[in-house]
Formats: C-alpha cells, structure tokens, sequence
C-alpha cells in the first residue's frame, strides 16, 4: 500500500471524495483561492469537521504528483473510522467489560500505529483519536500497525473531554498517564475502563486530565523524561490485561 | 544532530578514524578495488570486526557528499559503545542485582532508540546489541533515545550467544520473548537479569534462545502475530520492574 494512493488532487475528484463519504484527514487549499467550487469544497470540509490547511501554489506543486491540482489537494484516510459505539457493542458481544484506548494529539504516525497494534493484543476494543492537530488513519500509520487496523475499531471524535464525559455516564472508569499520578500498581483497572495516553511533548491535555477519574504513572528510574508514547500506552495497556488475567 | 557528521569519507579519513579509536558501523568499499591503502583498511575493518559492504561505484558517488570518496565510505558511530563489563560495574555500584537488555538483531533505529530509552527508565544497566546485521548507534537512533544514550551505556558484541554464556557464569539469567513461551506473569524475574529481545520478522535466534534460562511470553489477545519490538521490550522491561518493586 503506498500513500499515494491515498492523496486526492483536483476540484472534481476531492468534490467527489467528500460526496461519495470518504473520510478526508486534511484538506490543501492554495490560500486567497475565494471561487465558486473552491468555496463548496470548503463548505464540505467544514461540515464534515475536516482540517483545512491554506498554502502557497509552490507549496501545492511540490506535493501535487498530478500536476494538476488547481488548488486543491486532500489527503484521504486510508481506512475507515468507526463510531464509538462499535467499540461498546464489540465489548458486549465479547462478554468483556468495555476496554478502549483515548489518544490526546499523538502526532507522529508511528506511534500511533504502534498503539492501535498494542490495542489489539491487549485486547481493547478500539482506540479513540480527536479529529484536530492528531495524526490521522494515514497509510503509514496502517503500515506499523501491521494489519491491526483491519481488526481494531478506530474512531475520530471531535471532542475528546466531550467523548469522555459521555462514555462517563455508560459506566466507563477514565485514567490517564502522567508522572504525577498513582503508581499503576496501585490502581484497580479490572473494570470498564478508558486508558488515556498524551503526546510525548505535551502529555494529556489539562482539560481531559481535569475528566479522568485517576492518573497513573509509570515508575521511572532513570534520568530522562518519559518513554516513548507507544512503550507507554503499551506498558499501561499491559498493566489492565494483567489486572484482569489476575482477577 | 545531523547523521552527515558520522559519514567518513576517503582513504586518509577512514583510515585515520580505525586508528583514533573510532567505531566505525559499517564500511562501504568500491567492488573489486585491490590496490595497497584499500587492502589496509579492510584489514583495520575485519580487526574491529567491522562490517564490509562491496559496492558499485555508482552507489558510493550517490552516497557520498563530498564527491571525493577514493572507493572508501565509512559510517561512524554517533555515539561510543560501552563495554558489557561497565554495566555490571553500573550495577554492583548502584547496590542492584543486574538487569541487562539484549536486541538479537533488531534493524530499525527508531525501535533501538525507543528500546534504549525504555532500558534507561525502566532502570536497566545497560542494552547488548550484537555486531552484525543490526543497526548501531546512529544519529537517527541517538535522536530516537530522546537523550538515553548520554546515560545508559549500550554495548556491541560480536556473538550474543556467546556473550550470554559467558555472563550466566557471572550470575546472571536469561530470558527470551517468544510467543510459545511461559506467561510472563508466572516468571520469577527478580534476580540478576539478562532480557533478550527479537527481531520483528524473526525473533528470537534459535542459538540464542538455546542459551536463555526462560522463555517469556507477553499474553496476546488479538488478531495480528506479534507487537511493535519497541512496545514489546517495554512490556517485558517493566514486567520485571513490577516484580522488582513488589518484592
């Protein structure tokens, strides 16, 4: 699979992408660009909750691969979102209290394919993405997750303190990583259960930290920061499986 | 850091990085270029078991950046290699018992780099990677080690078969990640320690496996075949923090 595939150019076709429900990550539009079609591509982005990113005609040139991109170019998810819903329904088709992993703006594709892979071994049942600043379902990010992407539900909500306070009232216990937190080991995380992983600048959000009901930590004896944002989610991830094995 | 600085290029320069000490990763040398200086790098090279790579000429004129290369490219490492006696040395003065991580042959820098971080913060005295086939300590890698590679020391050995057999006469005990092996869970992982990590597409090496006291297996409830390298040395790292700490 190459990520060419996935890069939309040309009014028509990124007109077409949108009308036919494709999921579009990003869309380029060459900035001052005010025309007819120009304006309902946008029209259809905004609806749609799409990062629109204006740029220079140079800029559009040097990622066209047409030639012809006449002042849009979109990037097209590579894969399918799912709704958070699934995830619970594929929690209760399991018979498995309901286990998904929340992702506050990790940027870097590998990571997060990384941790829809991890998501998949560990068990849970999807993996949460907020639709702006993060990296989305790009061909990258299916390459590392190394076919989990055909199996693990992930969805693209809009806001993440939002999803959280929803997934609050069906039952779902929140806990977010941080180095301030409750040494994992001492956290019951055998029940339903949303684990939140930051990114490796940033950590987790404050105003989705402030919904979390704990904040674990990862017992650091080094002399560095943190770990990589996927070693973490992995290594958290794994303190829920063993929790639950141990029951 | 830019991973140019580490290029060496020319007779002269190569030759005078294998005398000044430097670790030189792999060495690129024009195929069937016999004459006296070139033999005499190739024999500094096989003394320092360095890696050869005989290349066309076209390959080393698109290598090489400062288009005088004289048939001669070496890669030097970012980054001094330890030797595997300092991490013992680590660990008697920290008044810990060993903890060792081994890489039989992981090949991306980005997963070697995430690995050391994970040694460093998980408080392992050290990463053993072996000589051949594997990446060394690039810039990519030391970039990757978010700063890990300034503390934690990491070692290059010529056969990690070997290297294991000498250091369970020190002591120590191995064990290997492999799908088929114990539920980790249900391992004593207390003791002086080494933790012997696969590549992604093979493993574990069978000569090296047939060395490890232990084989560990990372409870797998998807899909797909294996974790990332790098996730999967954090899961394991930590199982043995785990049971450190709760001792």
């Amino acid at each position: 699979m190459r990520y060419e595939e996935f890069t939309i150019e040309g009014r028509n076709a990124v007109m077409e992408a949108f009308r036919a429900g494709k999921t579009i990550d990003k869309l380029f539009v060459l900035d001052g660009c005010q025309d007819g079609p120009v304006a309902s591509i946008k029209r259809e982005a905004k609806k749609y909750g799409t990062q629109i990113k204006f740029v220079t005609k140079e800029r559009l040139d040097q990622m066209s691969e047409t030639g012809k991109h006449q002042g849009v170019i979109a990037y097209a998810a590579a894969y399918e979102y799912a709704e958070v819903e699934d995830m619970l329904k594929l929690a209760e088709e399991k018979g498995e209290p309901p286990f998904l992993l929340l992702l506050d703006n990790i940027e870097d594709p590998h990571n997060l394919g990384a941790v829809i892979r991890t998501a998949n071994l560990a068990g849970a049942h999807g993996v949460i993405i907020p639709k702006n600043r993060a990296v989305g379902l790009t061909a990258a990010v299916a390459r590392t997750s190394a076919g989990a992407l055909n199996f693990t539900p992930v969805a693209k909500v809009t806001n993440l303190a939002k999803t959280i306070e929803d997934l609050k009232k069906r039952g779902l216990w929140f806990v977010c990583a941080d180095m301030d937190g409750t040494q994992m080991y001492r956290l019951d995380l055998k029940g339903p259960i949303g684990l939140v992983i930051g990114s490796e600048g940033e950590g987790v959000g404050r105003l989705v930290k402030e919904k979390c009901d704990f904040v674990a930590s990862i017992p650091m004896k080094g002399d560095i920061d943190s770990l990589n944002a996927s070693v973490a989610a992995g290594v958290l991830a794994y303190e829920i499986v063993r929790q639950r094995l141990m029951a």
